[in-house]
């Protein structure tokens, strides 16, 4: 495995770079499509790989543990094997869903015990065993456990909450450098910086984990409610103290705008429900705004869903054949604002890759991001 | 338009034909999916064409009309552009929605009035305004309106109903003959028999729907809860009264067998949600028999979900997998049976038509109903 750079922004901390991974080659700055419970909601594999040119996708070793199971997954021979995706996954620990998600948690110096949010089971997670889960998924990159700290959050619990993901961390690495990979391929482990919205918490953080050592780098605890500003001020900080030689990786964030402010900050993976999600809810991203589809304007609209768009659904269905699909609840209605806005966040990435290749991306960052929050 | 029989079977009543239809040439035998509201659930219309060469859909008056409405559907140019299909479209006329779907329903001799099942606005169907619907939705073949009666029915009752039904008849094939197609192709008007499980009113039934001299004829008010022989008691025979040289449409059956049995008694053309409602809902039919995809066993079955099948999803999906998304109740879980499911029907229809070609189709169809029964 390998991260190489290969051109930098000279008027921003934005970079391309190569990732090299166990089921493929990635190119950053990325998007990862999530894929919570083994499936990008609504997308068959084919069109993730074929339609979307998807490079990367996210699991949730939280919900995977829960549902498959980890037994079943490892009988099927890993996520991979088990949900047909041939290209490189990453899991996320499942901190964060624990605190999110789970019902009667609580938190120890051992790990988290929680109850499963669909049967109410009794679980208990540790830095030691979400190692191993994450193992036995065979996800090319595994996430350290850290709590995720709610926001707001008073400066002494970031403080207690920071230290303890720092020592889970040290048992995280401990543990993944104990045991070997379980599919004969290698796994990275991306530590992940906490601290909330303080400077000095997320300083502190940001050299822990940066003395780790490890093959990258998460930012979590972000996006969670705080100001925008906050968020990019933190960004700034912490990729200001990262290794620079490493991929930076800003969990679950986030718009369009959100992306292109943060590569301009240095960071190189992202991945957020929000093309997703909200598609299914009839929010569509385009080059040139946002589009409410369920508004009454568009309900005879017998324009392409996306004239600019590079997926099928952009050219094949109209903007009010999409609105009364999912004013009716149609399947088909979130299959295609899924698929139309992960093909636009997947150009948007290759647009910022190339404008950082170019040298004009600070420049059109700009003008991108007052297109972007157009309302159509 | 133009129906052919091109062979027929010596043991039984079964025959292969064309029909030809202002949007394309269909093979009988034809199952068509049901696309209720402008799309069959969870199918992409790329994938109906190109994976499933899907000849043929059927849409709903009584939902297309109540959404997104026919003046939509009339801005749209018709409902094959509205939802971007071009092969055919069959459309039923309503009459079973508005005894099966919708609130407070009144019927006179003038019509039906009925109550929205989405938001209780009141409506008023009559068998002329019904032919305006589909001529404006721009259907290949237009159904008459008509009261399909339940089952159990009071021979008084269903006597009373059929009546009705021929009456309606007589005012929507004048309408049909005084109006003109709205988008420059002609348009088939199938009427259909009803007449409950009482011989005497289906034969009576029979003899005034053949004596309309329509190109086409269809069979309703079965699989409505009846048993299963007073069905086929029933279609053997009506087919034995409608002309031999029109198509005869079994409206919203069945189930493989159902079908298997009633193509033996003549029929040419079916319709039925089982494969796309029940794959939903984890029934998968194989050639070898029923799968329920939530049972226990197949949690570690990494086989296909079909290897017979000739489907992508068949191949490129295990049974383990899908059931991990049925039961999760995720969306690519109802996309895939029902892909699966179609896929299944859209076979057995085209080996049904071989079969008939080629003779073998009685002993054929035994042989398969004993499979197709079993439980795996």
């Amino acid at each position: 495995m390998d991260f190489r750079i290969l051109s930098r922004d000279p008027e921003t901390k934005a970079r391309t770079g190569l990732l090299e991974l166990p089921h493929g080659v990635v190119e950053t700055p990325v998007f990862m499509p999530v894929g919570t419970a083994a499936t990008v909601k609504g997308v068959h594999q084919r069109e993730l790989a074929g339609d979307l040119n998807v490079s990367l996708i996210l699991g949730n070793t939280y919900h995977l543990y829960l549902r498959p199971g980890i037994d079943i997954i490892k009988s099927a021979g890993g996520l991979h094997q088990f949900m047909n995706w041939t290209k490189p996954v990453l899991t996320d620990s499942g901190g964060y869903q624990v605190f999110s998600l789970a019902a009667q948690r609580k938190l120890t110096e051992e790990g988290a015990a929680f109850q499963s949010h669909i049967d109410g089971s009794k679980h208990f997670f540790t830095p030691e065993n979400i190692i191993d889960y994450q193992r036995e998924i065979g996800a090319d990159i595994i996430m350290a456990f850290d709590e995720c700290a709610p926001y707001p959050c008073e400066p002494a619990y970031a403080k207690k909450s920071v230290e303890l993901t720092h020592r889970w961390l040290d048992r995280g690495v401990d543990h993944f450098n104990e045991t070997s990979p379980f599919y004969g391929y290698e796994q990275m482990l991306f530590p992940i910086v906490q601290g909330s919205i303080y400077p000095d918490l997320r300083k502190m953080s940001s050299e822990k984990i940066a003395s780790a050592g490890m093959g990258g780098n998460a930012i979590g605890g972000l996006s969670v409610g705080e100001p925008e500003e906050d968020m990019y001020t933190m960004v700034d900080l912490v990729t200001s103290i990262l290794p620079e030689d490493r991929p930076r990786y800003l969990m679950g964030v986030g718009t369009p705008v959100n992306i292109l402010e943060s590569v301009a900050l240095g960071i190189d993976m992202f991945d957020c429900v929000i093309p997703t999600r909200n598609g299914r809810n009839g929010m569509l991203f385009t080059a040139n705004g946002i589009i409410n589809i369920k508004n009454e304007k568009w309900k005879d609209d017998f324009t392409p869903v996306d004239p600019e768009g590079n997926t099928f659904v952009d050219t094949q269905y109209s903007r009010a054949y999409l609105r009364h699909l999912v004013i009716s609840k149609e399947m088909l209605g979130g299959q295609i604002a899924t698929i139309h806005n992960l093909g636009f966040y997947l150009r948007l990435m290759k647009e910022i890759r190339e404008q950082i290749r170019n040298g004009g991306f600070r420049k059109w960052k700009e003008k991108m991001i007052k297109k972007l929050s157009e309302r159509l």
